[in-house]
């Protein structure tokens, strides 16, 4: 048995598997293509269609191999899968693969203008899969670290934005899906944005990390409002103390922003209300106040969060998204109780295409 | 639209979708389970089986759900798929997923003493995606950094090993499919490894990072020397400054370990023989010496490496693997020149199963 043969044999079996391109992204299509031998009929569903029956059919060669090329669409990150007599199935041969929640999808990232800070920038900062005491959840538990380009030859401190993730997901989802990591390297390498630390908690108290840990969960009365508010306890008595002691951190609240989407805008909007005078930089995306909620509560929140003052009350919402209502809400309640803020709309609804564009929109609003 | 609705929107989802429980591990069985109503045949096929023939069939029930009970096999990480008439799918309700070169696989682990190391301690050392310039292969480049439990609060400073994957992988594989930073923070809670940082390069010098960060490639002619010793050269005069730079280290040989698997055996065993007396701890893992190599040359850099001098020369392998017999050319070549040595063999071949026992067993040797 040679080296050579040694060194390469796994290679060689990976080539042979990768023969199927797919996707082939071109001048003005997109090629899929999946070998399925035996199948009588194969679609391609992309998160680019208007609906699940939008689906296209594919057509097969005398290898087996199936494929259909489609119109490119505009520069996004989109999923796809595809649908082989009734069975949904990811593509074999892409290696992008994102995790939402539970659930794992193939991904098409189309290159344009949009897209253009969701690639991989020159000057890029490191990512920490940090594992810290959390004695307010009663849990050692692991949050993603995002530490800019320079900072360990530096000796600078940085700003923080502690950016929370929705329900089903975890500490993993805004350093893949959202591309976080590759969103503040180009702004930050392009000078729009400051360089900052960017801290992306697990934001289920029930969990120690994602469930790609396999750690064990516990429950939790949700309608006890001591265990609600367990999490938001937790960033500022355990999460923030713990950045500000290991990391070179301007620990002051013109230095910290906060912000979160869906979920993550609740646990904005509650950390920001217990805990006034903490985050100068305040930032719900798609959430809102509830119409039956009491809006007594929220205006006296209201009064204090501008009585500890702030640099910016930004809220991201698409016109389209089910919480828009309650956007709509939040928005008119800052303004009756005259906090300064920005109501930032877009088209589209609760995605992570208008997240992404969100995080790359306040980004360089930031610490200025 | 209330916040109640907002919040657990997407939590409701995938409790709809996970009713289908797979794997589910019992005391004796493990059960497997897919929705496939349209499928004419569906078999599960595990990497415990013998081959691929050994795939069993698994009944489909009233509601489409095709499932099969396996008696357990022994305690081990393995892998599994579902063959739905004649097409591999991996279990779309196992959020346990590993990448293997471009190819993602379900994941079963078995609990049991073999496997106790696998899973997550209590006391967790972090994981760190750091990009370091490589002037020696001319890119900036991504390794995986493990600081052990207690790092960041402590003033010490650490040995470190230096851990190479094999053809086909990246530097993500030894802290997935290879469980590196369970297997050390388990060891170190026992007090059987004493603390060390962990570093795991890409070890393919035509990338930048794993094929995930869709980062351009380069080619490169294998056949050219100076192009084969690069990814050894920047190992020495990149990857080791950076680390002892930017991490609490033990600047000194008889504090620097090396081990690989596979290719990065091959990596060992040149980075060791080229540059003799950087590293006291020298472990290459299923690899060897072609019996068609030159055996003079070997035997002068072997007679370097023993008069720079080296505390452990430790071979891992696998008597079915198909490196066996160079493993064992290797190890007459080292007893012929005189170097004292372990040769490990445990049953299996060349497979994940045998590198995470090989670490699991030697880390216990380092730097004592």
């Amino acid at each position: 048995m040679s080296m050579v043969l040694v060194t390469f044999g796994q290679e060689l079996a990976n080539f042979r598997r990768a023969v199927v391109v797919s996707p082939a992204i071109g001048e003005t299509t997109v090629t899929f293509s999946i070998s399925a031998p035996d199948a009588k009929l194969v679609r391609l569903y992309g998160s680019w269609m208007a609906s699940a029956t939008s689906s296209v059919n594919m057509l097969q060669d005398t290898a087996g191999v199936w494929s259909v090329s489609v119109a490119k669409p505009a520069a996004e990150i989109y999923t796809y899968n595809f649908i082989i007599d009734g069975l949904s199935v990811n593509d074999p041969n892409n290696v992008i693969m994102q995790r939402d929640g539970t659930r794992y999808l193939s991904v098409l990232l189309v290159p344009g203008d949009k897209t253009a800070n969701y690639f991989e920038a020159k000057q890029r900062g490191n990512l920490e899969k940090v594992w810290y005491d959390s004695p307010t959840i009663g849990k050692n538990r692991r949050m993603f670290v995002y530490t800019p380009y320079g900072y360990n030859s530096s000796t600078q401190k940085y700003p923080v934005l502690y950016l929370l993730h929705g329900g089903g997901g975890d500490e993993d989802a805004w350093s893949t899906m959202g591309r976080a990591c590759q969103i503040l390297d180009n702004l930050i390498e392009k000078g729009l944005a400051v360089p900052m630390i960017c801290v992306m908690p697990n934001g289920n108290p029930t969990q120690e990390a994602a469930k790609t840990m396999m750690l064990p969960e516990t429950t939790m009365d949700r309608t006890n409002p001591a265990a609600a508010n367990m999490y938001i306890n937790s960033i500022v008595k355990d999460i923030i103390p713990y950045v500000e002691k290991n990391y070179r951190v301007i620990a002051d609240a013109d230095h910290r922003a906060v912000s979160g989407l869906s979920m993550g805008g609740g646990h904005t909007l509650s950390v920001t209300n217990e805990y006034p005078g903490t985050f100068s930089y305040i930032l719900p995306l798609s959430m809102g106040i509830s119409a039956t909620a009491n809006q007594a509560d929220y205006d006296a929140k209201f009064q204090a969060v501008k009585s500890a003052g702030y640099k910016l009350y930004w809220i991201g919402v698409g016109s389209s998204d089910f919480v828009w209502e309650s956007a709509k809400t939040l928005d008119a309640s800052l303004t009756r109780n005259g906090l300064q803020h920005t109501f930032f709309v877009t088209e589209g609804g609760h995605t992570w295409a208008n997240w992404r564009v969100y995080l790359n929109t306040f980004a360089p609003l930031l610490f200025k």
